[in-house]
């Protein structure tokens, strides 16, 4: 499997296409719809959400909607097209984002340029193909979800993500209720108070993190034969791929416990088995374990300031401020669903590593064979 | 430029390989070997450790010492081989360990198996590469360097690693004399009474965190061609792949900081651009910007323990106690090494597909050239 | 570099990706329209090219029309949509094409599924990513051209090809003014007298074959890292993947001839290096050797025939014959321009591979400056 | 699933590795070691065919005996070692050998470094890969076989192979005692005759033809879902890396014939889906069909010449004779293996991606699931 992600951030569209699906499964355009939508709202984001009302169509690999085997691909449409005259270049680089890097490394001088690839314009691309992903994994029983854990200061505490593990659709209830994104009504109106007082009225932007878990993952997903290509590599990979990512864990993030206290105990229960905790978030030497899997991503704050930073003149070599460029104060909500949407692209590819690439059918036939078996 | 590792814990030999490298780079195999005896070394490694001393052969793709732009192969010996009685099958995982998920995925019976792939034997094939990628990155003036940032719950304050960005040379000394290359000298006893105390005592294992720094490395390496293979991206893969790492950070971690604090400004000084700070550890838009990279690593304690944990028989369906075997308490100062050859190979990457696949010589040519226009 | 092809025969639009263009590209739209007419003409082609003038359009990965580093992605509409009734399935495979052996992988009913993806609709983005190419080439002065060298049992004599390459620039205003792509006009004729005889009046196809050129390639692109991956390898692959044919030659057909009658001397005239002959077809060990690159590419007939053969019902098991669907007679004069798109591609990746993916300012500047020297 | 190729002509070793073979494959080294004698036997061939008797060993990647999931490593001892002094450097370029090639892509001046990339010497390797692949193939009673066509003037008749395929048993029997791979007494006398008269005699090389087929082979192995990457584009790939291969051709070779006598009519016979022909050589669009697949790859005389042609020293800018160095004649008796080899990994890359990679049992459990219904 391999996807492919373009278009330009102001260009007429944008493009996604996935290689490698298996024919026969139905696709839901208003699914990855709903999924653009949860992409587009959240407290703290910008103008241009406004403008865009996100549309996927599938233009190609499907018949009657469902598909063929040839190569999927999407598109949605750029509403909040070309708002940029070439012919009025840009020279001043905003600290934090692309544009410095991009002309160092392309060497075209007009900064705007770097833009179209660098904003995060692209994660609808991400969202729409990981919802296809998404709907491919509900023929195997597996579900994603995402919280925000952190905006700001201001976080839920470790311990609730236990309690939501319990009972995944109470929460997902409430946190689809909460502007931010967070299952914990106190927490989540501290957050809001937060982007108030430390975004909005400082005209400065704030990160955070958010904790992405896919349930009901069978053992045995990944693979060793290249150790630079696990389980674990690949979220690596992904997740750190996502724009102002600079961080992803997987599992419990306190390695001050000492080993006896980290790993987590088999136990054999109802004949089944189980394990005590769940520290290793899934995944043990790169390979899914049949527990939950967990990763949490660390955001920084995103790069555009209404109150901009020094910069320079790449072109007059003058010291100045960096420009203003619309933009979202807080993306956390937001990227909720992308999270989700990156971990489903990982385990559809997994799915179809270990079972093979003709037909959903024969695929989920061949999946529930080998687990209904010793296990 | 692709690279390989292959090789069984316990079998004769361990391979790595190395394909479009360019011609012309002479290889100093003492300086793998220099490498691969950090591997082995650090307060808190077991037996085997003493028993191998591991000694690199390249045996392809040199000619007089001298690189060809054939693939590079090199092997090292297993001094510590085949322990294990293949006619004694184990049946009882080990919790952390990839026992389960190996049988999960591959389900043949005898779990010993696994552990040819999952043990972290095969590092030192990722050392031995990378070390022939610092060699190449001698030519660039880049250099790489780590530090034990913290183990168990001892940790360097994070404002001690912007001390030691002023005076590398000198830091690096005193890492490689502390038996936990941790390069200050109060939280490296410190760290040693944590593994006396939290560990041997204990019979248990510690994990903890490395930060890995590379310097005068040029901005504009990398790429957005492919958003989901840039620089941080790979950082995100290849860190991950490491064995124990449960999570990766690029530049500063503290992501509560809002926007204006978190960016780095530009300033131009005596004609050169330049950062009033480093948060974004040296890349920005999954390219690099010019300044140090910074990665911090964090490694789960290591899963083999001398008390064992709670654990089934796969075959009679019994709780019992995971099997002990021979293992290290710590890793965490072996592992410096690993992680500095592991960025080595990326910047390496990054050099090849940016500057030309053919000589080095040639190579270098275009990069000085490129950077000493217009910078 | 990477290129990516998707799109159903009858959707909307057909959609090609290319990954890894060096910025800096300017992108001349009519002169890939050229290509695309060039495509669609040629004595014996059916109605379809009547209705479809294909027009292509970059909708991504260019400023102001010259390519920014970021994935060209192109797009052509299709004319000549959906002419089929989903819910009219077809259950009778025709002989030659892609029905039975798509039905066989990916087990879906309806054979019309399998035509979208093996129909040779898609070689128009094939010829728009290649003409990309050939704009890129120009600036490293390497050209390319095809000529049909036979149709049925009419053939150009090989002799007549080595003419060819004396006059380049004469033979494809030649070729150009022939309705078969013949640039000699006895020969010329005869292929229409016997695509009327032969293929028209008996209501059935004819095949033939193609001779393809690149002349300015210098010696030394490609590499030998990976030996399954050179330039004769990639050859092997693009032409062989290119719909109907079904073999594929490299410089001089004739291996009956004794190696000291079949290499290709070497001599110095006025202090060049230069050939006496040209039979390696300008790829020795599987690397360029700067001599013209000549590649024959053997089509069979067509697979859909008005006077259908027998066939079966896959359904109801029974003997029939297989179903006539619109198509063409011969598209051996359609396909010079899509074999002279798929060499050029070829190179192009060869010259990012060996220079760089950066500016293509850059990689001219190195291209030019490595072949001043010592050459 | 992914091979690699390494190892210097001249060095102390050859390597090859197979990434993402499934467990629970025997591999028999015994089998491997019969088809490396193949690969050195033969009429025509030189001195240091004599020299090495080539012995595998597995060295990672198996528990006795038995894959594991883990790359599978070979190595091959090279027992003609060095016989170059890496002091004495040569500067005249060999026609039709790689020597100038490599010169003028990789700029190191000692045109004997490139002899050890570009000697023929790693088709032991693609050998020993491909000879796994066959015990793979076992498993799912597919079995692949080539015959020497052509050698020279002389030629096998094209009906000749129609024989074969009734027969199979009977030709490889008949193949393995003629001492040119060719199963017909007469024409193998007339070969021989040929290599005496018009090869050994005049100090020259022959060239030639071979037919490899692959029998038992289901339909619908391989992908659309990459167009460029289809199983005769594969096909095209792999035999034209084969050293010396000029030409690659799908079944039928005489395009000249109309498509309705050129393609394969259907016809249920006792309700079994067959063909009255096979022309298509088992592949159609790219898929097999489940007929017979047949390759025919033509080799060019080698380059290696007892009486050299001319040539020119790269140092001096002197027109010279082209060095000897010790060689064979005549390769096509040693290349059937080789090429049986390689179809054998194009078909066992297609069972794992089709059908999984996990565990031989589950994949032929799956592999004859699919094809137990509705064929």
């Amino acid at each position: 499997m391999e996807i492919k992600i373009a278009g330009d951030s102001h260009g007429t569209k944008m493009i996604g296409l996935i290689e490698e699906i298996p024919a026969g499964l139905k696709i839901d355009e208003q699914k990855i719809n709903d999924n653009l939508r949860r992409r587009q709202l959240g407290y703290g984001r910008g103008e241009r959400m406004k403008i865009e009302t996100d549309q996927v169509q599938v233009i190609a690999g499907t018949w009657n909607g469902v598909t063929t085997g040839a190569p999927v691909v999407i598109e949605i449409e750029n509403k909040a097209r070309n708002p940029i005259n070439t012919n009025d270049q840009r020279h001043v680089p905003r600290p934090g984002h692309g544009d410095y890097t991009g002309w160092s490394k392309y060497r075209l001088t007009d900064l705007n340029i770097y833009t179209e690839r660098n904003s995060a314009r692209w994660t609808c691309v991400l969202t729409a193909l990981g919802s296809i992903a998404e709907q491919f994994l509900d023929h195997f029983s597996i579900e994603i979800m995402s919280f925000v854990s952190s905006i700001g200061s201001i976080c839920v505490e470790n311990s609730m993500f236990e309690e939501i593990q319990r009972n995944f659709d109470f929460y997902i209830q409430k946190r689809d209720a909460s502007p931010v994104q967070c299952p914990f009504d106190d927490v989540s109106e501290r957050m809001i108070e937060e982007i108030n007082e430390k975004a909005l009225k400082q005209d400065t932007t704030l990160g955070g993190s958010i904790k992405t878990f896919a349930i009901n993952v069978q053992p045995g997903l990944g693979s060793y034969a290249n150790v630079l290509n696990r389980v674990d590599s690949k979220i690596g990979k992904y997740f750190m791929s996502i724009p102002s990512v600079k961080g992803v864990f997987i599992g419990l993030e306190d390695v001050s416990l000492p080993g006896n206290q980290y790993h987590d105990p088999f136990i054999l229960q109802n004949g089944k088995i189980n394990r005590t905790s769940n520290h290793a978030g899934g995944i043990e030497a790169g390979i899914t374990n049949g527990e939950n899997i967990i990763v949490t991503t660390y955001f920084k704050p995103i790069s555009t300031l209404a109150k901009p930073l020094d910069s320079i003149n790449l072109e007059t070599k003058e010291n100045v401020k960096a420009p203003y460029i619309r933009s979202d104060s807080v993306i956390l909500p937001a990227a909720t669903v992308i999270t989700e949407c990156t971990l489903a692209l990982i385990l559809m590819e997994e799915i179809i590593d270990g079972f093979g690439n003709d037909n959903i059918e024969l695929i989920k036939e061949r999946y529930f064979s080998k687990y209904s078996k010793n296990n």
